[in-house]
């Protein structure tokens, strides 16, 4: 299972067939986000195209004006988890890897407003940059881990994952009641506060204490169409 | 190209990677809903797990309390499409299918009026039902086509493809310019008017004329979590 989840979270790679993104999953977050504390999870999804690895830019896209980092946890599954209990889900696992839910700011505010799905503020290509995989074994504790983010060297994000509102074998329990969790799938699992803007040209650090970090440039194209 | 295609739109496979489907799409049925028409199109993403075939039931989730059927063309991608525009989108075009977009009305109601995403509405396991896959050569001109739905018998919707806002090759440039289209995506194009429920053990009866049809049955599991 461990080998193939790294397959899996490899440039490339057709599958994450299912990038899943929590949101309003850490309390002051949703605070600073004027947003409502959810009763179950709130969740959407982002297109295999939306991942990328070091090496290849965060494209903003043409119509955004605010494109906002939220850093997260994320969560690789191992094996298909359909309608899984809590107690079992932890089981489903492989592994873990950052992720970033770059999020058109202007754009999903716009959807919140007209009541429409979220996918052009969430689901544009390279919207979700992962880094290298982490086999669970090296994760003593997945709610215990300090993540972080800097724009340009200059900390944004600071959280802490035992902040989380929903845990990870709840948010994989409630999720795999809803549709099934197929092996090399992704749960971005939310962010802390601290989100914020990037320009172009910007560079994004990002990492989990003690475990790995990673780096992103923010690329914004002269769009000729 | 081809056969290809054929094989990802084949029960038990684990792409298409991405299915995108498109709302709002056709005046009449945005007029029933109550909706303004878009002036761009406005899309959301289905997971993996909502593909199912002939066979497999269309299983309502236990929060919906009115599930809805809308019966839609769907597009079937043969060849990776980024930012192409409209005169070249049909050359990345394998072929048809029809498809359902099974809706959690009283879900997607909820998500609008709180700006929430639609993803517990319309992204539920076996919210899309898949047919056969038809070669486009098969289709002279894919906006001519007569779609309808029947439950137990009854015609519920008959719409022709002519009347979608949103052209084929228009939808395919536009997504494209947002995310990359992989082969064997699929692409629902929108529903035309005439949806509404079904319940437990109704028969959704669909079918493309003179093309093909299918048949699915609702089933409602007693929960038991």
């Amino acid at each position: 299972v461990g080998n193939t989840a790294v397959s899996r979270v490899t440039p490339g790679c057709p599958c994450a067939q299912n990038i899943v993104c929590v949101g309003r999953n850490y309390a002051e977050h949703a605070k600073e986000m004027g947003s409502a504390l959810p009763a179950e999870p709130l969740f959407f999804l982002k297109p295999s195209s939306a991942y990328v690895r070091e090496g290849s830019p965060i494209v903003r896209p043409y119509y955004c004006r605010n494109l906002h980092h939220e850093v997260e946890l994320g969560v690789v599954i191992g094996r298909r988890a359909q309608a899984v209990p809590q107690d079992a889900a932890m089981e489903h696992v492989a592994g873990y890897a950052l992720c970033l839910d770059m999020t058109a700011r202007d754009t999903q505010e716009e959807c919140k407003k007209k009541g429409l799905p979220w996918t052009l503020a969430k689901g544009f290509g390279s919207s979700c940059p992962v880094s290298d995989f982490v086999p669970k074994e090296k994760i003593p504790d997945p709610h215990k881990l300090q993540i972080w983010l800097k724009v340009n060297g200059k900390m944004r994000q600071e959280g802490d994952t035992s902040s989380m509102i929903f845990s990870i074998p709840y948010l994989i329990s409630y999720i795999s009641h809803i549709f099934t969790l197929e092996e090399g799938d992704l749960i971005l699992t939310g962010s802390p506060k601290g989100v914020g803007s990037v320009e172009a040209n910007d560079e994004i650090e990002a990492g989990i204490r003690d475990v790995l970090s990673m780096r992103f440039k923010v690329l914004r194209p002269k769009y000729t169409f």
